[in-house]
């Protein structure tokens, strides 16, 4: 009954401004996060670091501290998330309490912008600076890019990362093919999508289909900001590949820009690189639906280690 | 005397940590944003908002606050800027004082994690975040982009805008072509260059040379975070040209990444729209040097305005 609620409540275009902070969450966010207000910090929401929402290491997830705070966003103010970048400040371990507080620093007549901050503790997790604006339905609109041209996801083949290359940098063999029992993999699925024109001039260009998954697939088709940065946190695979290098990264920050958003399905990442230098690289990211409509826009910036320099520092 | 000082130190490849901010700073930068050491709060920077550091409205520009936001950082860490994103909270008009301070979040092996808040008095002007990193001379490297075929510079000719932009916007004729007496054209000149293989699947893409000019020619052909942040502010023009309006855009964001940094005279704005909805847009922007070195990537969210718009709400 309470999960018919949320879907239902899901379809109100805009969350509500209200004095509980978590009155005014998106229900499929609430899901997402698992979200509640933090009964000794009246207004703030609080999360704790589930398996869900970490990475395969253990350590609360990127993608979900932007979610968090595209959320806590839209709690405070009222209006659609427009754009955040989170900064990643500290790492959090499996089962902390996490602490999220939204602060409005202006508001204006169509957009307010907003900073929150994550704590466990008194020590900041993560630090978020964004807009949440109300949209104009005449206002200016249009499309500066095009989707890659892939197959459609009954087409593609299940993409094995991040939990299979999680354990192939932990050195481990994969039982049963079932990837780690921890990893935001457990509400995600992606499938590998081959860019069918790809181009020499972008060697880190490659596509992920993405979808909510595992006990959170009945969120789907809604689409939502908070859902956005929580699938889209997969850039600095793109970087390595344009470096040609077998690696990962770990992200300094996870930022998004919210554009066309609508329900759907599937969705495509369209992962690509900027530049890196020194051991430090930046890409971007392109979130499709199926349509050809770009549901947001996101980059980020990592530090760069290649598996076998890893598996060096952690073998000695 | 002090002049040539300043251009020598500017070979020091990275900037000195030290108790005092401005010793810490580039000193390219002191002369971009003449920031000085604000006697009132130790460690923090002050600038005055003079007319190159402004919009041609008069009023603080966003890419002077991310240039001021990179330089307290370099000044805070002695690290390289490596992204920042600065958050434009409120319009500071001709005249403010603004204290610019600095703090470090995290600080770890290679990389620190800081956050910049610029004030007038007791008013928040910009929020910041980003980090700064000690590269690694063989850290992982390479680059996922390729710049656009346009011409040299010395084949391209003067691009007008912003300033007759600006007076395009107030209904003004520009008397003998020098612009408006208020802006950052004062100290940067654009060139307007023509991409010579264009694609209709990127209706908001075009680029300009930029320099250092005015009063800051002297400075070239050094190129560093700030002054890559100062020049790169241009997005919201590349969002309105794809939805096919004739507008600019109010910057809610200027977010940089740095990449491969190296001296240049003229670098290359290449300039792209993402998306737009509802009246908001982003875009995108990268800055490369002539021999085809990504110095940058940007991105900025905008509210986005027809001249008519604007117009007409200015006229009643």
């Amino acid at each position: 009954v309470a999960h018919h609620r949320h879907m239902a409540m899901s379809d109100s275009p805009h969350p509500q401004p209200t004095t509980d902070a978590l009155d005014g969450v998106r229900p499929v966010d609430r899901l997402l996060l698992d979200l509640e207000a933090d009964p000794d910090h009246p207004g703030d929401l609080r999360l704790e670091v589930v398996p869900k929402l970490c990475r395969t290491d253990g350590r609360f997830y990127g993608g979900a501290a932007l979610a968090a705070s595209l959320a806590a966003m839209e709690a405070v103010t009222g209006r659609r998330a427009l754009w955040a970048t989170t900064q990643l400040v500290a790492p959090a371990p499996i089962g902390s309490t996490v602490r999220v507080g939204a602060e409005v620093v202006a508001s204006g007549r169509t957009v307010d912008q907003v900073s929150v901050r994550g704590w466990v503790g008194d020590d900041l997790l993560f630090l978020a600076v964004g807009s949440a604006a109300t949209e104009s339905p005449d206002g200016i609109a249009g499309l500066g890019q095009r989707m890659p041209d892939v197959p459609v996801p009954d087409d593609c083949e299940p993409w094995r990362g991040p939990g299979d290359q999680a354990a192939a940098l932990r050195g481990e063999t994969l039982g049963g093919g079932d990837g780690p029992a921890v990893g935001h993999h457990l509400v995600t699925e992606h499938r590998d999508a081959p860019i069918l024109s790809p181009s020499s001039d972008r060697p880190g260009h490659f596509a992920l289909w993405a979808r909510m998954g595992g006990d959170l697939a009945s969120v789907r088709p809604v689409m939502t900001p908070a859902i956005l940065g929580f699938v889209a946190d997969m850039v600095p695979l793109a970087v390595t590949r344009a470096c040609g290098v077998h690696g990962a990264g770990t992200s300094l920050d996870n930022s998004i820009r919210i554009g066309d958003v609508r329900d759907a399905d599937w969705v495509l990442l369209d992962l690509d690189a900027s530049v890196a230098a020194g051991g430090f690289g930046h890409g971007t990211v392109n979130v499709w639906s199926p349509d050809g409509s770009l549901l947001a826009t996101g980059s980020q910036s990592a530090r760069l280690f290649s598996i076998e320099d890893f598996l060096r520092r952690r073998d000695g």
